[in-house]
């Protein structure tokens, strides 16, 4: 065994008893050269061939950091969804997740919701408060048609990252992603129509569905890879599916990337089934890993693809700012946009996009992924740690959630009932289901900076857990 | 005749004469006293008499106007909409009208934008760039649920000057009144159901009932009075009809009042027949009396009446804040506007709560009321002065917009594009139909202080229905 292996085989030992924490950064090079008496090539390859076997991972510029070891056998099973149309259930419970007003004390993991409070969002206030005093017509203006030029210029540019190359006039603006997902329902089906999901999926889109009067069929869903191909090639040939609705780059709630392979398939399958695709990028640009994985809709030729994202996760929710690439139903969203809510307010628009414009969007965006994927790493080992023995859970590429599957039939809702009494709240599995799955399940929120409380409330949901397991 | 009735006929000869021009100032009753040589008390007299007889108003702390007087043999004739039925047409026109880029030097008469540039919105563009600057959470923070609390009672309060007590939890905050109307109608409808409507009636809402697969019934309207009750109820014989949607108060695009009798008239055949109300309120702060008429909500005993409005006309379109008070069917307006957009951005709410609690909005709406009634009577005298002769026209009770009928067969959509060369926009009438009628009319808006640019703009649309009329 060469020196470097053997030394690296030590560090590897003393991560594994936890020496080093997960997320925790090593020793610079020339420290851990010094205090071991080695020299500085033999470190440097050490990490090297520890980053190779995914021990660590190396920051550009900052250095390494232990990674948080995923054990494929803590993963959930690929989803398994009854396979036909079904009417969406859960309209109450979501209504009362959304709504419950939270005091302050309140540990919040079942949002979605970013952290609003970095610092390299302060320029987008400091844009807006200026605007605000100097161009008072942008508040009292209404955005018409698809909402303001100088916004959809800049959505244009930042979406060639996921390999799209669109013009101004491709976008139309929106009141967040909901209402894009929403009108693209609208645009693409009538009543009765069959949606096919990803499954689990995110509540809101479901419900958009169901309001909408169509049915959905949840596709098996693979907890690294998304819906399984062959599954919905199954349900291609036995209902007559009018579009898919899915999250593919940074799921939520799973946290997977569909690989490119998949995403191509899907086009063809959409191409020779004759249906669109509603891609929700809601969180595409919030994956650790650059350059982001491109989009479905960077590999549309026909325009059957229906993008829809916005800065609800990467910059803030209550922007209420979205956006749909609506392919060849542009003229058709830009119609329902006009019906459904007439147009935009100007002001905040513009100030995004000046935000944008002005590079500090990027920065933001670099700042919250990393904090993110430290919260991640943070929440998979206290989940770890104090959740009862056969947990499994997701390990998530990009975005602020992990999906937790709890052992035996302990029911989330109940638990996130008896959570209340601590004030801690979870997202429950069964609202991210069409059809009462994942009762088990779990949602956890680790947008905010890792902290003692944020710790104490995992445990928390882990000792109740433990508690309803044994009853 | 009485020395004061002899005056009285005096000056109502000389604004018959066009000694005083409508909307002009009277002398005040001092100076009018010294120079005719009369006293005092007779000129109170003579201006009580002219004011009982309508030929002139008084407004308060400021002294007396001429009226402008409406020939009842201008007006329109009661409107004669096809009594079955129908889709609703235009989707094309309604989006090239409202979508088409206006440069600078246009002169837009076809909106319904009111003055933004109003001196009295400034206290509310101050407050708004005070919080963006010290409450930086309100911009990043998104409004649940029903929407900020602090607007919601405001509005509660503002509400009760139409007669409704509410709670602020009846009230769901939405995107302008436009998905205030939207999200009503798919709380009450399922697609294929008959929702009757006023006609003429604002073409955004009747294209809201066409995205959701409604069919729309026309009830013959008054110019003065509103829809014919007696119409009304031989539609209802006949139809399943599941809602009646309209304007009562301020009408858009008849500037008229329903009577409060039509008004308790129709909750008696709502509940007779079993049908639901969407009474869109959004002019209704801007009848140009005090205090302003009732609202049919303010009769609902029995939750039936979904009432819409927005600050979109009383303050500026930008805000996007608009509001329905749902009654029976409030819970699923609150998840309805969840599923269609989520929630709405905090910030403008919490300024625009400021602006009306500390009496800025009431304020502005009584600056804005006396502005477009002074419009009205000048845009009412543009209108005789140029138009072919024949025209036809409403007499607004408040809001900002004349509607016009040509005399003859003069197409408006034909007009409105001649008239494009002319850097001048008019509204169409035939938007304002579900089934292509009013071709010969058109809607003009008079929000702006009156003035040269307007008044040569109205000549010019006077003389190009002219030279259409000859051809
Ligand atoms: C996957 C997904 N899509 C859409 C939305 C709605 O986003 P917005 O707040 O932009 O309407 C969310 C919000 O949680 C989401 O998680
Ligand atoms: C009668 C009527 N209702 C509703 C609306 C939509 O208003 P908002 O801008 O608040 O969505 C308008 C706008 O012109 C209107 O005239």
């Amino acid at each position: 065994m060469k020196l470097y292996e053997q030394f690296s085989t030590e560090i590897k030992d003393q991560i594994e008893h936890g020496y080093y924490q997960p997320g925790q950064k090593l020793p610079s090079i020339r420290d851990m050269s010094t205090t071991r008496g080695v020299s500085i090539s033999t470190v440097q390859e050490a990490y090297h061939l520890l980053e190779d076997t995914g021990m660590v991972i190396s920051k550009p510029k900052s250095g390494y950091y232990v990674q948080q070891q995923q054990n494929t056998d803590l993963l959930p099973d690929i989803s398994r969804p009854e396979q036909k149309p079904v009417d969406v259930a859960h309209w109450d419970e979501v209504l009362t997740l959304t709504t419950t007003e939270s005091h302050h004390n309140f540990v919040a993991f079942g949002g979605g919701a970013p952290d609003i409070t970095l610092k390299t969002l302060k320029p987008l206030q400091r844009i807006h408060a200026e605007l605000s005093r100097q161009q008072p017509r942008c508040l009292f203006e209404n955005a018409k048609g698809n909402g303001l030029e100088e916004l959809r210029e800049q959505i244009v540019r930042l979406m060639q990252n996921s390999g799209c190359f669109l013009h101004p006039d491709d976008i139309v603006i929106t009141t967040g992603c909901q209402e894009a997902l929403s009108l693209s329902l609208k645009a693409i089906s009538k009543p009765g129509d069959i949606i096919a999901i990803d499954s689990p999926s995110f509540y809101g889109s479901m419900q958009a569905i169901q309001s909408n009067g169509l049915k959905v069929i949840e596709i098996p869903t693979h907890p690294e890879t998304g819906i399984s191909m062959t599954a919905l090639e199954l349900a291609l040939e036995q209902w007559p599916i009018k579009a898919i609705q899915l999250i593919p780059t940074s799921n939520n709630p799973l946290g997977y990337i569909m690989p490119e392979k998949n995403k191509r398939k899907l086009l063809a399958l959409a191409e020779r089934y004759d249906f669109a695709i509603i891609e929700d990028d809601i969180f595409g640009d919030l994956v650790y890993q650059t350059p982001r994985p491109k989009s479905i809709k960077s590999f549309d030729t026909e325009g059957r693809v229906l993008m829809c994202s916005s800065f609800s996760k990467t910059v803030a929710p209550g922007l209420r700012i979205g956006w749909v690439a609506a392919g060849r139903y542009g003229e058709l969203l830009t119609h329902l946009k006009f019906i459904t809510s007439l147009g935009s307010t100007a002001l905040p628009q513009l100030a995004l996009a000046k935000f944008i414009q002005q590079g500090y969007f990027e920065k933001h965006l670099r700042t919250a992924r990393t904090q993110y994927q430290r919260g991640r790493d943070c929440m998979i080992h206290w989940v770890q740690q104090y959740f009862p023995e056969g947990t499994k859970m997701t390990y998530p590429q990009g975005g602020v959630g992990l999906w937790v599957e709890l052992p035996g039939d302990i029911d989330t809702l109940e638990l996130n009932k008896e959570l209340l009494k601590y004030d801690t709240a979870i997202a429950p599995g069964t609202l991210f289901s069409a059809s009462d799955k994942y009762r088990n399940c779990l949602r956890l929120n680790y947008a905010t900076v890792p902290n003692d409380r944020i710790k104490a409330a995992v445990k928390t949901i882990g000792e109740q857990a433990s508690l309803m397991l044994k009853k």
